[in-house]
């Protein structure tokens, strides 16, 4: 069984409210969590609200990095969306609970686009970049994956432990985070 | 007990391989997706990559709403991350199920920044808007809000059902959506 994306879901708790609603920080943060990741940024995108909040995007050749801040409520809710084998997307989570100075932080991680296949399903072929030559659809070849159909219900759900990250104790980088398979 | 957000994860499986390697087709319909929820949109952030796939973010004042196409493997991962009470995002799933031809899809809804409070938590004050404008982080009130202690563990996770949808029968709207409370 192989996933194409590994999706992190941050919740980030008693944050620096300061550091939530400056739109410089918050880009900073991210960009340079994508980077530690070892992504490769494709566009950055971020906008700030009035009277508070930042909402940002960091597209990356391996999917996508977000933000969206709550400076009011000290809180922040985080993506880290990855694909392939070199990112390490749990280097970006735990650069971002320092940044953001979260005092407490959870992590689940959702597996996306499951098949059933051995052997590994690289996300884009080996030099892909982003660009705007177009590719004939009838070019593209679909690929004879056995999909998955292992019902969801199969999956022990209840023993995936959801991570509860004492992030003044233990680095986010150590904490088994629980995989949850999505769909299927 | 209040979360300040929804977030829809769509599995898309068994899509049309040709709607999602058109950069068109995606970005038409994520923005049609986005317009049907009746999100407010800030920003439309669409790549195309070299052979296959298509990556894009709309990034709406309520969040946003995010895709990767792999039509390789006739796959689609779809978030929709919505905050408010306005916002239906539900129909945009059930739109993007549609363009896309998607022949099977399971969706997982998450909640995103819980807190406890009986009063419903706004996203953004009433008449926020993407603005450059900054505002001095020494007036950011700092809610009062309790935050949510309960373990994450003391939720009922096995009991709730995830969503599989078969989508040739039932239509994405109609399905009780799995709430999964994350973090707190």
């Amino acid at each position: 069984m192989q996933a194409l994306g590994r999706h992190l879901l941050l919740e980030l708790f008693d944050c620096d409210a300061e550091a939530l609603n400056s739109l410089e920080t918050v880009k900073a943060s991210m960009v340079e969590a994508a980077k530690r990741a070892q992504a490769t940024i494709v566009d950055v995108v971020f906008h700030e609200f009035n009277p508070f909040g930042i909402s940002g995007v960091v597209v990356i050749a391996e999917s996508h990095l977000a933000i969206h801040t709550w400076p009011e409520y000290r809180y922040a809710a985080v993506d880290v969306f990855s694909c392939g084998d070199v990112l390490q997307p749990q280097t970006a989570a735990t650069y971002l609970v320092e940044q953001l100075g979260a005092a407490r932080a959870s992590v689940v991680e959702l597996q996306r686009g499951i098949f059933l296949q051995a052997a590994p399903m690289p996300h884009k072929p080996a030099g892909a970049r982003a660009t705007g030559a177009k590719v004939p659809a009838a070019t593209v070849p679909v690929a004879k994956v056995p999909v998955a159909r292992l019902p969801v219900a199969r999956v022990p759900v209840a023993r995936v432990p959801v991570a509860r990250v004492p992030v003044a104790r233990v680095p986010v980088a150590r904490v088994p985070v629980a995989r949850v398979p999505v769909g299927g």
